[in-house]
């Protein structure tokens, strides 16, 4: 495909450009196929303003006399207005917009066209793989071994090639297994807790269906993990009433007779279209600017968001509590094992495990957790909370784990070696990025795609000495016990650095961060 | 009157005591005439809780068998429980405890007993005068003057004994004025705005009554307050329905007719038992333990708190904007004058002048705006957010002024010479204190009373180097520029460091505050 045939205008002049924290500014809009391109007349690099087309959700023209205003609402929150002289050329930049930022195609995404010169398509993509994982646990590895059975992601389309299993059940077991769980995701290892050797496991949900099926090989599975004795927990992230209604469509639970050794708890975690639309309601009334403060409280009540986020904390505290505490493995799973599954394994690592609680550690849970375990971004991240656009398979997930652990990381400043910022920059490369990272839905597109050998990795990235220190928590001081998060409703608290963040006094919190900054450097530099 | 009549019972042994933080701790009770002591058996110090009984809001005793249990609720807010065995023990406690802290003889308090041996009775009382505020205001001395017409307080009883005036009005019209205004309070200069030479001045309501009473002295003083020419703004912190009804009760406002340079604005700002009521509900909110967000946001909205540091700030920012921005001087009253005018004029001040941003400064503007311009500290503050008590003349005026200072702090990290702890040590030490600043409802009853003689004065000691450096704010950097409040209902937060200061997440909290202070000390050592 050509972008050229998307663009009827490529340059306009005397545009004026209108954002948050700038005064308005004429000068040049350009449309290029991946950016609009803002620059005014003098040439002053520091006045170009690049927006990649990705990032916007929502666009609104509005004819005013002879000229036209474009508003652009952006994924990242951010709302921007254009003042184009000339209808014409403002439906025709309209038009190239719209289309330019729905592309479907991966392979015409930015990132396949990035190429700054500091970094190499040779450098290494991602941080570790399920086999250097593997490798670095040497304390698990009589009890499980490495499986390659997806080598060729036939077994399970959103597995990674390898994933740990128990040493006593082989491959054609997992086949089977696989065949007995929704979309093949059959239960893998995902943290070790070094401390009592239980673990977590994440799957999705059995299908046992309405005449409840059952499959021997899921049941021995289980049983190898707990090692047939003990007790095991499954926390069903459905409530009990829709995990059967489940059912009726193929889908189903463990039984208590079939699973004898396993005690099953529900908490339902919301999904999908509810979980996008508290987001779209969140904003919407973010954006409210009338002065009752009983209004605002109302919608926030009204969008039901902190409450996602209560209910993820707290079911992440549980199953912790479960493995910690009570020293109990854990099978975690809602329905595909894809969203909230991944939600909540992964806080519950972060609670419990201080590794993943360093901003390579980070970093690494989400590239486990998150990419190799198939959480569909690009499904889930089309649009954002102003798309007039029909939902499709959008939720912001990842943004609810981002939200989750800005709370965990507010009530413990000092145990997380990252920082606010980190956070607010992937909530916005989730969405839009000039990194391969989010594209795609699972480890097997990715390949299909070629984003490993064809885009640049953001995670390698954020860890050059430069980011580093950007997104480095100064007050970090690492503790090897586990965090637990207070789940008291008064707790929580409106992550207003992301959600407020376009708003006025915003910028004096940021000039603060900037100082404290600047001063534990100075600080270090003199020490 | 002997303390010791009211304490039948001195010492019990063996007693739990159970507080937030801390393992419950068995030790030794003591009742003195104006602490409860509570020792550990091996007598080390740092096991020592000391607690002053006016800190004590409501006391609860419940029997358990043969002994009891007290529940202490105090007014800093926090819940204490003490388990003592035998049950007559433990009401003679619990009787001596209700007296004694609830007695009203000022004489009787703490701060007349109160002797460190860091402190003299000859240090400096109070950080200034209005003569020695006067005489460093050269600017102003051509327009206005330092009347004594009050020099016995005989013409406005909660008046200092030198307030500013206007140059061309002399005593006798003032003594006129004052009989026109409600409580004898004449309009006085409380600021002078160096960039423009308008002024705020402050009053009660003009007694105009039913039948549209004038005061020519009155109208003659306003009318020097802007020189003859030119328009001022009054605004009356009452809405305008409220105004109108206060003629029915003698009290009244400036009418068109009469007042015709001044245009009158109305904003209501709550106080007396409504404020009051609004504190309890958000107290009760705050301990409230359901683990709904819906329920908790639903209370929070319900107690309408917000809305009352809304609309201060609010209408702070207002009175502001007129001086500022449109260059007008301000008179502003609601009906005493003694509550909300006073919370008005003084965060207009801290919006304005860069000198009341400073940690002396901002003590400074306390002891002007509120000891000396008479709010009835000792009404307001007898009870706080748990007492049964009828409420009389309860209101937490000054709590509200604190979370509101608290929110410009937090909007404007850099622009405040102090913290966050020292507005928390103040939310204390109006309720219950060790000195006598805040005894006594007026200069002259703390005259009366000998306060300055006898007690030592909290804001000399605040300015002592230790506690300077703790109360100060490591990031400050004065700036000369008005602070302009956003008053988006978004921008507000509940201040969480006060009402949820006794939950358990508050001590990472804490601890990320000494972790970033000594940061800051060890920085400044190296440096």
């Amino acid at each position: 495909m050509e972008f050229s045939e998307h663009i009827k205008t490529a340059n306009v002049e005397d545009v004026v450009l209108r954002r948050p924290f700038h005064p308005p500014m004429k000068g040049t809009l350009c449309v290029t196929g991946h950016h609009l391109l803002f620059s005014n007349r003098d040439g002053d690099s520091s006045r170009l303003v690049l927006l990649l087309l990705r990032n916007i959700d929502a666009i609104e023209k509005r004819p005013s006399g002879s000229s036209g205003t474009i508003t652009l609402k952006c994924k990242d929150l951010c709302v921007l207005q254009l003042d184009i002289p000339g209808m014409e050329e403002c439906l025709n930049i309209a038009r190239s917009i719209e289309s330019l930022s729905s592309l479907d195609s991966v392979s015409d995404m930015y990132p396949f066209f990035y190429r700054p010169l500091k970094l190499s398509l040779q450098d290494q993509w991602g941080l570790s793989s399920p086999e250097q994982d593997y490798a670095q646990m040497e304390e698990l590895q009589d009890r499980w071994r490495l499986s390659h059975v997806n080598r060729d992601y036939s077994v399970c389309p959103s597995y990674p090639p390898a994933v740990i299993v128990p040493h006593s059940v082989d491959d054609k077991t997992l086949v089977k297994v696989a065949k007995f769980r929704h979309g093949g995701r059959f239960p893998v290892l995902c943290y070790y807790h070094r401390k009592n050797g239980m673990v977590i496991m994440r799957s999705s949900q059995p299908l046992t269906g309405a005449n409840r099926k059952r499959c021997r090989e899921d049941e021995l599975l289980l049983q190898a993990v707990i090692d047939g004795s003990g007790l095991g927990y499954i926390i069903d992230t459905r409530s009990n009433q829709q995990a059967q209604q489940a059912r009726m469509t193929g889908g189903g639970f463990e039984s208590k007779s079939s699973y004898s050794c396993w005690k099953r708890l529900h908490r339902q975690l919301e999904r999908g279209k509810v979980l996008q639309e508290s987001l779209i309601k969140l904003v919407e009334a973010c954006g409210d600017d009338s002065h009752s403060v009983d209004r605002w409280l109302s919608k926030l009540e009204n969008s039901k968001w902190l409450s996602h986020v209560h209910t993820a904390l707290a079911t992440a505290g549980l199953l912790a509590e479960c493995v910690e505490r009570d020293g109990h493995s854990v099978l975690v799973h809602g329905s595909e094992g894809t969203d909230t599954t991944l939600l909540v394994s992964s806080l519950a690592q972060l609670i419990l495990d201080p590794n993943t609680r360093t901003l390579a550690g980070f970093l690494g849970l989400l590239e486990r957790e998150w990419l190799q375990a198939g959480h569909p971004f690009q499904q889930r991240c089309a649009h954002s909370a102003y798309s007039h656009a029909r939902l499709r398979l959008e939720a912001p997930v990842f943004v609810l784990l981002l939200d989750c652990v800005w709370q965990l990381a507010r009530q413990f400043p000092l145990a997380m070696g990252f920082s606010e910022p980190l956070l607010l920059r992937l909530a916005m490369e989730v969405y839009a990025s000039d990194y391969g990272t989010f594209l795609c839905n699972s480890d097997q597109e990715r390949c299909a795609a070629g984003v490993k050998e064809r885009t640049h990795c953001l995670f390698q990235s954020l860890l050059r000495p430069s980011e580093r220190e950007r997104y480095s928590n100064p007050l970090y001081e690492p503790t090897e016990l586990a965090i637990w998060p207070s789940v008291q409703p008064q707790s929580l608290q409106l992550w207003r650095g992301l959600f407020l963040r376009w708003t006025q006094h915003a910028v004096h919190l940021e000039e603060a961060q900037v100082e404290l900054r600047n001063l534990v450097i100075e600080c270090r530099g003199a020490s």
